[in-house]
């Protein structure tokens, strides 16, 4: 097993310079929380995979581990982005996890023109720098909600953090689906509280709004926190907000996967829930805005689809 | 089975007015086209469906039939486009065909502002008239190819027809696909060349033009024809070009399909189909006009993604 890393240095989050250029100074701390996140939640989602180890139900292979592969943003003239950084994805085949990905990427360069005027801030100057990690995960059992996390920090002549996580239970009325939202929530509200009371309900909403497919006239799932474009004017506590947003959903998440893990399942639960799944695939298809953005800005398209559930029917 | 139907009168297709107008007089002949077509192309499967009865790589399952479900645009004050029409859906989910939708659908009204510029005649004269046949077949066999096909006509303040068809190997550089796909191609050629020597070589660069993934850098399949309005100044000619652009897919496709249907597959033959079929996903929900532009103004939603196949898998 994956030994988890300590809490990372953050010696520079008291460092508070002018707004304006406030983030650069934070760039380097940034990006090591992401990754060191990223270890975190590898970690504990390996350990569930060793629990679970005795559960049948699960059949009987040998329980996942994640594999990396770094990438890096390849040289082309033509990109509406100039280059510069990578990634790591991190992706477990499991037992209890059908498919979890796990991506952080640091990226910098220029946006295009055509790209400018979309990006807070790059109007004026169309240099930028951003780092995050992004998590999605589909659960081999239908009574497990799959959920999406994911948190970054930008840079332009702006900057701000933002990110977010949602959960997607297969039967969104079921009591237990409820138990599990409820759970959820109440994880996000408390790191939310911690900061502003304005946070959680602002936030709510944006998320229920977001993750909501028009198409359908239904929502992706049951709801969460988005926020975007968050600065406070203090990027120290804007920082600490996102990080325990990333530590809310690394102590919630793993809470409700061992909560359901060992319910046995129907064949027609797991149909529709490659049904749903379907669901989930046309709302990041079609409406969400980071996939859409990346796979039009040359970002990785493995990085950027691992997203896509393993196995989806529209019957 | 389902009786093969007679072909249309068309009684009308001699007439010709001016050509501003001259649409709107094949409007109950397009009509009827589209549905006759519809049912031969039914009646050519269900007997397929019929001829693999002995086939055991088909499972023990009875062979397949079409159930056909209407529909008519909903009443909405605020539908981008006004209401008017309907359609009617069939699906089979047999043993060769695992999924195959034929649809049928015509509609009139209004186009919103919002759309009124996207559409060819539309920004002068909001009022539109459409009547059309879609279909799309996912096999269950990983060796037979699958096969998208449509046409319709558009009467705005102008008026034209459109359409096409295109085949997908699953492997595209596999002999045998190279086999059907000439074959494909070849029946699209005869059908053009009736018409328009010029027709062929322009529609089949089209479609190789629009059934491609820039994201992946990779053509959907191995093409075919793409048409769009497609106006020569002889509304009967061009009546006449789309029928046989459809009888030449109810002859080439049934063909290609029972070449290969008796051919065993492996394993992992299906589950590259699977993958694959991943690709023809991302194509219809981030690239297809179509698609977006039925689901953006209130098309229905069931009818617009029967063309997503039945099984996929992002492994």
């Amino acid at each position: 097993m994956t030994e988890p890393p300590p809490a990372p240095a953050l010696a520079h989050v008291a460092f508070k310079p002018a707004p304006a250029l406030a983030h650069v100074a934070f760039k380097d701390d940034a990006r090591a929380w992401f990754e060191s996140l990223r270890d975190r939640l590898c970690h504990a989602f390996e350990a569930i995979e060793d629990e679970a180890a005795g559960l049948s139900i699960y059949g009987s292979g040998a329980q996942g581990r994640f594999e990396r592969t770094a990438w890096t943003r390849p040289t082309q003239d033509n990109a509406p982005m100039s280059e510069g950084g990578g990634g790591v994805m991190s992706v477990m085949r499991g037992r209890v996890f059908e498919k979890v990905g796990v991506n952080v990427s640091t990226v910098m360069g220029e946006f295009s023109p055509e790209f400018r005027g979309q990006i807070h801030g790059a109007a004026e100057d169309p240099r930028f720098w951003a780092s995050g990690i992004s998590l999605v995960a589909h659960m081999a059992s239908p009574r497990v909600p799959a959920a999406h996390f994911n948190t970054r920090m930008l840079v332009t002549t702006k900057g701000w953090f933002g990110g977010g996580g949602d959960l997607t239970p297969m039967k969104l009325d079921a009591p237990e689906a409820m138990v599990d939202a409820a759970s959820f929530h109440s994880a996000f509200q408390a790191a939310c509280d911690r900061h502003d009371p304005a946070y959680y309900p602002k936030y709510k909403e944006w998320c229920d709004r977001y993750f909501f497919l028009p198409h359908r006239n239904e929502a992706r799932g049951a709801g969460g926190i988005f926020y975007d474009q968050h600065f406070s004017g203090d990027v120290a506590a804007d920082f600490a907000f996102t990080r325990d947003v990333g530590l809310a959903f690394l102590d919630v998440y793993p809470a409700i996967i061992r909560a359901r893990m060992a319910e046995p399942w129907t064949a027609a639960e797991r149909q529709h829930q490659l049904v749903r799944r379907g669901r989930y695939v046309e709302f990041n298809l079609i409406h969400d805005r980071g996939t859409l953005f990346g796979l039009k800005t040359g970002g990785n398209v493995e990085a950027i689809l691992m997203s896509l559930p393993p196995a989806v029917a529209w019957p």
